[in-house]
């Protein structure tokens, strides 16, 4: 075996995680939750999106966020933008660095964002020529890459070109998400194997929803593959939309728990981690997701 | 990878799943479930345990349910006895196969069966001499595996002796159980390289509680070390006795779907298993412990 010796975990708990909670919760509460992440250690924290409120309510208020987090050194403060608009108004915020979102499925592309696969693409191409004018890094997204919950199976080539084109266009990273979680392990090194031959695999990152409680398994598959780059949500907060009560991304919590066990550093605080997920969760009103927070009895 | 092309899956729910219940339920309820289990595929059902009522009053009634059941051609319907006693009364009741039950951790055997590891080994010696006599296999637990509740840590070499003496004793497989869940991935390898020392790796078992989340990725670390046999409980019956709400056996479901994933054939059709979980936990008024039955919203 031949395991990563560290692995960077990208939270997205704030973001992924509080978009798809039913309630908008206040800017002190978000503020409060990323200072929490970054006290745990978490170095990579995605704290908002900048997208019409008239969509996502929830992500109101994220420039607000930005203004108001105590920034640690050592840790990058990003958010989601859709084009150019929203990086543009990310900039004003202060972000340090995008992500942008494309679909390995048409039939999702088209639901989501209503538009191709192509022309969802097309659109990022100023957003990245303004995030390079600003040495601003952009993260990219492929969302469906083991399942679309319209099209059901997305072939790993569909996944290897959409990640290309990002990657060809100047996204530093890019983060494939099983977004409805039907993905497994063997499934996962095959899309490793296959998109690997398009991204260099150490600028791959897995992103894992645990709906079919598979999430670590592939978590661990994907490190024998290589990755080290995984993104979680703490107190896997966000649900799934596709299937009610059920669990959508893996969380942090139990992700660390396995990378612990491993012996792969991560630089994160589990106690410190477990408490900002319970906090959360009791702003939230809500069951704690992590199945580490429940067994320890802090949730 | 070399998998293996098959696996068997060892439905524990209702013994090990019902016993950690708090509330018994009726024998014809336990019958159904048998019953539902046996229609779904699966080969293997340890459907109760001969121990005292006044110890496991949710186990009461065992010999009752052996008498009501369909039994289906290539099932095997096996029981816990713990000693030449329960075996007696085991065989009397129409059991196939028995299971014994020892610890891998001295404070565990202890507190949970009052003994110390070599007196409970000793103990098995009658009921194994009166199980090669009747022609009646043996199945040998062992406990605490991966961790202890009272003493923490526990040394694979530990594991692997008292592996060693039941199967030198006559069990014809040994199931190691992570009885409080905290085992990952690497660990879990290690402890099959160590145990597989002195047991034939073909004659191992793996036993994983979800508690920290962590069964789904032992399990597949365990087929890369070439484990064909899993226990695990429809609908996650069971829940841990030593973290209140949180999760105890993993669920066969969740197993199933990983199986079904891999390729891997079990023989288990997975809509009759999860009708199968929905049923008991109605009965039991008790949410669904499978993230797959929850995920496919029939739970």
């Amino acid at each position: 075996m031949n395991l990563p010796e560290s692995v960077r975990i990208v939270e997205v708990g704030p973001r992924d995680g509080l978009q798809n909670e039913k309630q908008p919760i206040s800017v002190a509460d978000k503020v409060r939750l990323v200072d929490d992440l970054s006290a745990a250690g978490l170095s990579y924290v995605e704290i908002g999106s900048f997208v019409s409120p008239k969509w996502v309510p929830q992500m109101a208020g994220s420039a607000e966020v930005f203004a108001s987090i105590q920034r640690q050194p050592g840790v990058t403060y990003a958010a989601l933008a859709p084009n150019l608009k929203g990086f543009e108004a990310a900039l004003a915020a202060g972000v340090e660095e995008v992500a942008v979102f494309a679909a390995a499925s048409e039939a999702f592309s088209q639901k989501n964002i209503n538009c191709s696969i192509k022309d969802s693409l097309e659109r990022f191409v100023p957003l990245m020529e303004a995030a390079k004018a600003h040495g601003i890094r952009v993260r990219g997204y492929v969302s469906c890459v083991l399942g679309c919950p319209y099209e059901g199976e997305v072939a790993p080539e569909q996944v290897a070109s959409v990640a290309r084109e990002l990657f060809a266009m100047g996204c530093y990273e890019i983060s494939l998400g099983d977004t409805i979680g039907t993905g497994t392990a063997g499934k996962t090194r095959h899309l490793i194997n296959v998109v690997g031959r398009e991204v260099p695999r150490h600028l791959l990152a897995g992103h894992f929803h645990d709906t079919y409680g598979q999430a670590l398994a592939n978590i661990y598959a994907s490190l024998e593959e290589g990755i080290n780059v995984f993104d979680s949500s703490v107190a896997g907060l966000g649900g799934c939309p596709y299937a009610k009560g059920a669990t959508g991304n893996v969380a942090t919590e139990d992700v660390l728990y396995l990378l612990d066990g491993l012996g792969i550093h991560t630089g994160i605080d589990m106690d410190l981690l477990v408490a900002a997920g319970a906090r959360i969760c009791a702003v939230l009103d809500k069951p704690n997701g992590s199945r580490v927070a429940r067994a320890l009895g802090r949730h």
